[in-house]
C-alpha cells in the first residue's frame, strides 16, 4: 500500500518545527575560550565609558578661560607642568595659564576643561621651563571624552544569544568578564541508512557508495555551533534500527538521520517513528529537492528525517535542523539569512514546487552573484566545495533567464535572521 | 630625541610582511575532526562519478529500441520482470519488450539502454504478472546518468588550502578520505604592554583600563585558523619586556604585541626588536588608525608589533597577521575579501591617509550596505559587537557622504581574497 502524504508548504514545516525549539542551557567558561561560542547571559557595562573625563587625542590640558584671548596675532601662553601618559594621573594642581602635556586616553587633570591638539600648539623653553602657545581659543569641553558618555554603568551592551566574535569578546574583557555563561552546545545525533552506504575506508563496490551524507550534515552541525556524534549506518534491519535509534535517543539533544523516509519498502523511518510512540509533524514538503523530508517529535526532542538525496539532505539540514540548533543556542535569529544575488547562469528547469539550488555567492560591484552548481555536469562534483548559498526558486514559476534578481540564502552567514520566510 | 619614521603605503606595507609568509606544516587527522580546517593535500577523485551508469530517477530500465513505435493511440508493453534499490544490481537479464522497475541511484542493467520515469508509465497485472506501458518513445541514452560524467577518477577535486566546508566533507567522505591532510594550526604569541593595563578579572582602578586588546586579538586569532597563545601583560621595563619576548618567541611561529610601538617614553618594542637583532621592515603605515603598526623579522619569524589604540589594533591585525596565517594555512587566497557596499551615514572626516573604519555590513535589495559604528557616541561602545566589515577610505579624500559606494572589507568572509589592494 502506498502511503498518501500530504505536502505542506516550507514556512509551514519550518513553523511546525520552530514550535518544539527551546532555548538550552548554559554554562560557565573562560573568556579564553568564548570566541564563537553564543552568549548565555546578556554582557552588561560594570562601569561608565569613559570611566573618567579623558584626553582623545595627544595634546594640553588647559583650563578654556585662560585661552579665550587667543588669536593668530596674539598667542597666549602656558606654562607647561607636568606629563602623564595613560595609566598615570596628574601630581599637580593646574593654575591658570598653566597647562599639562597629556597622551591619548590619559585622565584629565581636576582643573582642567580642555584639550588642546599637539599639533595646533608651539613648544618651547625659557630659563629652564617648558611652556607651549596657542593661537586661538577653546571652550570648555572641548576635545575632551565624558565619563559615561561612551557608555553608563549598567547598560546591556550586548544581548543573549549572540555570537561572540572579535568585537564581543573584546567586551567583555572591558567590563570585566573572567568568566561568562555561554550557552552549551547541543549534541546531534547522526545516523545514515542505506544498504548502498559504504563507510569512508571501505573499498568501493560496484553498487555501493561511500557514506558522505552523514560526513556533511556532521559539518553543517559544526557550523550551526552544535557537536556532532556520528551514530553509525543503520542497516535495512527495522528491528535492528529500531534499538538503535532508541538508545541514541538518550544521548542526544537532536537525532538527524538520512535516508529511509522514502516510500520504498526499505524506508523504515516511519515505522520506526510510529513504534516509538513519536508524533510526525510531517512528511512531506512542497518543495524540491527534499519533499519527502519527514520530522518527528518524542517528548520534546526532535527527530529529522532527512532525504538520502544530498543536496536534499544538505537543504533539509539548514532550512529545518539550523535554526532548531541556533534556538538551543539562544540566538534571536536562528534561520539562514536571506538576501538578493543576481542569477549568473540560464536555470532552465520549471519549478512545481518551491525549490532550493546550492550555488556559490559571490561579490560585485552591483551586489550579490550567486552561480548555481551542478549545471554542468562536468564540474559538478569539484563544484561542491564552493557551496555558500542556496538559491530559492518559488513554486510555480518557469525557469529563470541568467541576471534575474532571486532570493537566495547565505550559508556562512553567522548574523542569521529572525524569519525569513 | 624623537625618531623620524617614514610612513610606507598599506599596499608596500602588506607586500613587505607577505614577503615572509609561507606555508606551514601540515598533519593527518581523521575526516570527523577536519570541518573548519584547510586541506593539506589536494582532494582528488578515486573513482569515476558516477561509478557506473545509474538512473537518475524512480522509475523503469528499457531498451530504448523497444519503444520506437510508442505513441499516444499505441502504447507499448512491457513485462517487469525485477526491481532493484540503490545498493543493489539486477539479477536477470532483460529480454526485449521487459523492463526493470529501477529506484533512483540504481545501476542500470546491462542491457538497457534508458530509463522511463515512473509518472509517464501505466503500471497493470496480468495473469500474475507485472506489466507497464509506455506512450512515448525513448533514446539510447536517456535519463541514465553515464559512468565517470560528474568527474573522473584522478582529477583534483578541491585544491590545497581550502577550507574544509560541509560540502568539501561531503567530497571527502565521497572520496575515501578517512583521513586526510590539513594545515597544522599556527601558534599565535600576544603579549599586551601598557602600565594603565588591568587583567579582566582586576577591580577597575581610575586611572586604569581592563586589557581588552589581548582578548580581542586572541578571537581574531581564532577567527583566522589559528591557535592564539595569551603570554600576559608586559610591565613597563625594558629588561623584563625583552626576556619575556626572547622567551616566548621560542614557543610560537608569530608573535603579536599590542601597544608600546609609538615614540613615547614607554615604548619599548623598537628597542627590543633592535636589542633582539631583528629586522624593522617598517614602522610606520600611511594609514588611520594604526599609523605607528611596526613589523620586525627575526630569522624568518615575524613580529607585529601592533598599535595598542582598539581600533588600530583590530585594524592591524586583519591588514597584516591574517595574511600571514592563512599563508601558513596554505591558502592561496590569504586577505580580508573586499566589496562595495554603500555608506549609511554621512561620515564627515577627511582623510589625510587611507582610512579603515570599522562597521557593520548588511544586505539590501541592491546589494550590500555599510554603517560605520563610532559616529554616535551613545551607542560606540555596544556597537563594537556588530563589525563584521572595514570600510576604507582613500587617503587625500574630503569626508564622504551617505549613500557613496565605498570599498569594504569582509571580516567575516571565509574564502578570502588573492590581493584586494
Amino acid at each position: 500500500m502506498i502511503e498518501r502524504r500530504i505536502p505542506i508548504q516550507v514556512s509551514e514545516a519550518v513553523e511546525r518545527v520552530m514550535a518544539f525549539a527551546c532555548q538550552g542551557e548554559v554554562e560557565e567558561i573562560p573568556i579564553e575560550k568564548a570566541y564563537g561560542r553564543y552568549l548565555g547571559e546578556d554582557v552588561i557595562s560594570d562601569h561608565d565609558v569613559p570611566p573618567f573625563d579623558r584626553s582623545p587625542y595627544d595634546g594640553f590640558a588647559i583650563h578654556a578661560e585662560d585661552s579665550k584671548t587667543a588669536r593668530n596675532d596674539q598667542p597666549v601662553e602656558f606654562e607647561v607642568i607636568e606629563e602623564i601618559g595613560a595609566g598615570y594621573v596628574a601630581s599637580k594642581e593646574v593654575k591658570p595659564f598653566q597647562a599639562v602635556r597629556i597622551m591619548t586616553g590619559a585622565q584629565m587633570p581636576a582643573q582642567c576643561d580642555a584639550v588642546v591638539m599637539l599639533e595646533l600648539t608651539k613648544e618651547y623653553e625659557k630659563d629652564g621651563k617648558k611652556y607651549m602657545a596657542i593661537k586661538r581659543s577653546f571652550q570648555s569641553g572641548d576635545n575632551v571624552s565624558f565619563k559615561g558618555e561612551d557608555t553608563k554603568k549598567g547598560n546591556v551592551l550586548v544581548p543573549k544569544g549572540t555570537y561572540i566574535n572579535p568585537g564581543v569578546q573584546a567586551l567583555l574583557a572591558t567590563f570585566g568578564y573572567a568568566n561568562i555563561k555561554v550557552a552549551k552546545k547541543p549534541i546531534i545525533g547522526i545516523y545514515a541508512t542505506g544498504t548502498e552506504l559504504l563507510d569512508v575506508h571501505e573499498q568501493l563496490q560496484p553498487e555501493k557508495i561511500r557514506n558522505s551524507n552523514a560526513h556533511m550534515v556532521q559539518a553543517q552541525i559544526e557550523r550551526a555551533g552544535a557537536t556532532p556524534i556520528y551514530a553509525g549506518k543503520l542497516i535495512d534491519d527495522f528491528e535492528a534500527c529500531y534499538e538503535a535509534i532508541s538508545k541514541v535517543l538518550e544521548d542526544v539533544d537532536i537525532l538527524v538521520t538520512t535516508g529511509g523516509v522514502s516510500v520504498g519498502d526499505f524506508d523504515y523511518l516511519p515505522a520506526i517513528y510510529e513504534q516509538l510512540g513519536a508524533k510526525v509533524l510531517f512528511n512531506k514538503i512542497a518543495m524540491r529537492p527534499g519533499s519527502v523530508t519527514t520530522v518527528a517529535e518524542l517528548n520534546g526532542k526532535l527527530l529529522f528525517g532527512l532525504s538520502g538525496n544530498p543536496s536534499a539532505c544538505y537543504v533539509g539540514f539548514e532550512l529545518l535542523v539550523r535554526p532548531v540548533i541556533k534556538r538551543l543556542l539562544h540566538s534571536t535569529k536562528p534561520h539562514v539569512k536571506k538576501a538578493r544575488a543576481v542569477l549568473q547562469a540560464d536555470f532552465p528547469k520549471a519549478n512545481p514546487f518551491t525549490r532550493f539550488v546550492r550555488g556559490y555567492v559571490s561579490y560585485s560591484e552591483n551586489g550579490l552573484e550567486i552561480t548555481p552548481i551542478g549545471l554542468d555536469k562536468s564540474n559538478v562534483v569539484s563544484s561542491l566545495a564552493s557551496v555558500n548559498g542556496l538559491m530559492i526558486l518559488p513554486g510555480g514559476t518557469r525557469g529563470f533567464r541568467q541576471g534575474t534578481k532571486v532570493d537566495v540564502l547565505l550559508l556562512e552567514d553567522i548574523e542569521g535572521s529572525e524569519w525569513p520566510w
